[in-house]
């Protein structure tokens, strides 16, 4: 929950089934922390549930943003460490966004 | 898990907190049964977390297939419940899919 975007901002949308495999909570730990000082970074929704199946949203205010943290050397590892290892499967969707809103409950 | 999606298809990203509030799970089968058969459907990625944190990413042909969708009669209802009881928060964000690719471990 991390609010409404801008029109023409971007989301990254990554569905994935973990595997077993250990390492991965640091791992991914390490990749937020990474993802959220990159430049362009507006800021990511994730949730995974206790079958391993998980959805994380990051949004970013360019597609140039998303590309250099594909290629941030950390994150090329781990991506390494994803197929070979942490994932059953994904899909990964680059996205354009087109309208947000928000809403919060009035108690 | 629902594969690659065609460029220029739509992505809805739901991400949403719930409230304690019953008859959630209920409504949410009968929205995913009835979205489903709607026209333009392409498909849905779900998960909740034990928390009460959820996102759903459903995905369309169009913004009008997604328009119908939220005009749908049941539809309508269930957002005002959404809205009146079963969600403390949401964020909905309505995105164009730039690019789109799928992995699947190969043992």
């Amino acid at each position: 929950m991390t609010g409404k975007k801008p029109i023409d901002s971007f989301a990254v949308v990554f569905v994935s089934k973990r595997t077993n495999v250990d390492g991965y909570g640091e791992a991914a730990e390490r990749m937020l922390e990474l993802a959220s000082g990159m430049a362009g970074f507006l800021g990511v929704d994730s949730v995974r549930n206790p079958d391993g199946l998980g959805i994380t949203v990051s949004y970013w205010e360019s597609e140039a943003a998303i590309a250099a943290w594909q290629q941030h050397a950390e994150h090329l590892v781990a991506q390494r460490n994803g197929r070979s290892k942490w994932y059953e499967y994904f899909d990964l969707h680059i996205c354009r966004v087109v309208s947000s809103r928000t809403f919060e409950h009035q108690d």
